[in-house]
């Protein structure tokens, strides 16, 4: 007979059953932007919950940017589903991914996927805006810049090809993958004694990743894409 | 010269700024699990914000699962940045799917792209535990089973295929993605009239994905899911 096994009680405060309540509704599609919540007296009668409870709930569900409250008695008032803003999402992905304990090879691989893609798609889109934005930024980073300054600009390049991408969705998974890495990043680049050396070799990757989504080759931009990142996350990784 | 172009001021809450300052400590690495915040008061000191707006940027993060109060004087007690769980960053990210106003093509290509990688990593790894796991579910939906119960499996079966991937971020944003279309997805299979002949398709869509797994051919196994998904989608996005 197996021995018994002993874990400690999960303890779930009520507003977090009741934010799952809520989050049912919104899952099954039963409630979806523009709908109204009961007021905050039913809500806890048909919960079987504290008024506090729900109060609390809605407050958080409030700053994730999912609900919207006014005071009153207008048509306008009470508790509705809002539409939540795309990078509302990005911020909420990337404050997990700071505290989270993903292995180190899971990010890598995170960020491999979806870089590809964005650089592929970006390639086959060939919108002159946003390949002039990634040139702008190129020309910035030829500047004799700082690992700090360089690091800043080196993200907003790989954020601007993700949003090349066309897929918003996408585009701000990997942005917040990207930035939830940038401490680690910055880092290996404060690891590397000669300094000019490894700013020239990046800006060689960067200006050949750029060079084939110009010349809509989507395959090469996300092979040479993945052998960039790959290149440094050898570096930080270990 | 060009007319001036006036748009809404953003009016950022406070709390939120707070929520700012510690996510930019997370991502640089300043603060991460197991640290300590300072107390309420010395942080709104800190920040020059008020105690209620530090207060009530705790709770949030509280409730996103990034920090952990406890009250007393105890070696214990204040605010702890916890490491989160993984499944919590699926539950952040399925709320704002669920109520975020993405296309819904970028949904679908978002499916595509993660359950593609997911499928051909599974198909790589052949882990025997994740396949026996995906063979349960296609006998349980072999099963004479109504739209909800079987949309309920189908939702298991592809987290399952996500979670044999070996990445488990990839896994968590993949079960998100595909978790966040529940409703939709249901509400495809209760559009269809003849249940019975549109659950057999996609019984065998299903079992055409896993064996193409468990003979180990990732190419096969990502087009079979993409003509899947690709083929339910086009019923549901129109």
């Amino acid at each position: 007979m197996a021995a018994p096994k002993w874990g400690p009680v999960e303890r779930v405060a009520t507003y977090e059953l009741v934010i799952e309540k809520i989050e049912e509704q919104l899952v099954s599609g039963a409630l979806g932007p523009g709908d109204r919540l009961p007021p905050e007296r039913e809500l806890a009668a048909l919960l079987g919950a504290s008024r506090q409870a729900v109060r609390e709930a809605l407050r958080v569900l409030q700053a994730l940017g999912i609900v919207r409250s006014r005071q009153g008695t207008g048509s306008d008032a009470g508790t509705v589903i809002v539409p939540a803003p795309a990078h509302a999402l990005s911020r909420v992905l990337r404050l997990h991914l700071a505290v989270s304990s993903f292995p180190a090879a899971d990010l890598t691989g995170a960020r491999v996927l979806l870089e590809r893609a964005s650089a592929a798609a970006a390639a086959e889109r060939r919108d002159p805006e946003a390949i002039a934005r990634l040139r702008e930024l190129l020309t910035a980073m030829d500047a004799d810049l700082g690992r700090e300054e360089f690091s800043e600009l080196d993200t907003k390049l790989h954020v601007a090809i993700a949003g090349s991408a066309g897929n918003q969705l996408v585009g701000e998974l990997t942005a917040a993958v990207r930035e939830s890495l940038r401490g680690a990043l910055l880092d290996g680049m404060r690891a590397e004694p000669d300094w000019p050396t490894l700013r020239d070799q990046l800006r060689r990757e960067h200006r050949g990743v750029v060079e084939a989504i110009e010349a809509g080759d989507a395959p090469l931009a996300a092979d040479r894409l993945e052998r960039h990142i790959r290149a440094f996350h050898v570096r930080i990784d270990g």
